[in-house]
């Protein structure tokens, strides 16, 4: 069965394509830097136990590589990483760069109504950045 | 330098010992099933990809055995797994066992204000019911 993004994951954020088997998305709020990994796996695995063995191994390193991207590119005082998928149980990793003054620190944003649309500008930039990453070997 | 467990994760919960390179801990808050991994590493250490890509291949072992575990001991709906640590700079993991109908479903634990001490008898059951599991080879 062809892999389907949840509905809900797809109009929250930006494709940045797939790395390691794992879509790579931008949160569609630029409050944070914050991505989510969807692993094209089935869907009936929800947790990140459940994978197999290799699988489980290459997400791991995939949300190694994300994490940091978004370390190097964004430089924030910390990282927030998290399989949590209460809602939407498609199986889904967030990275999310946090900062002390950020508004939500110290809570998570996961409790955090805030939200700020990104400009398409502003968008394209963190791609362009985020593929040349990818390119230049740098995982 | 020798590995000291962060005051707030010792005072917080259970000794289970020590998986794969992490210190495991029971959280004491009977409300979920709720462990924390405690790498033993050094304390510039504070996000997972910061960790040499052999002990983070561990670590994330260790993840994937206590996910394992507490999915069959507990039998949890859905599994939480996170590296936030904006309080406790300690690098740490949560795993925890959801369920529909838990005091803070669909919410995150970690904006959740609820605790449950355990009873003595209750940690020992758990503490026996891991060792058994490391023990039997199940990871």
């Amino acid at each position: 069965m062809p892999f389907i993004l949840h509905p809900r994951l797809a109009a929250g954020g930006f494709d940045f394509g797939v790395h390691r088997g794992c879509r790579v998305l931008l949160k569609n709020n630029a409050i944070f830097p914050w991505f989510i990994l969807v692993p094209e796996v089935g869907e009936e695995i929800e947790d990140l136990h459940q994978l197999d063995a290799a699988t489980y191994q290459n997400v791991t390193r995939a949300i190694r590589d994300v994490s940091c991207f978004v370390s190097a590119h964004f430089r924030p005082g910390k990282l927030n990483v998290a399989a949590i998928g209460n809602q939407v149980r498609q199986l889904h990793i967030h990275i999310v760069g946090r900062s002390p003054g950020d508004p939500a620190w110290p809570g998570v944003v996961w409790a955090f109504e805030g939200k700020q649309p990104y400009d398409s500008a502003s968008v394209e930039e963190v791609r362009a950045a985020f593929e040349e990453w990818i390119r230049s070997g740098h995982p």
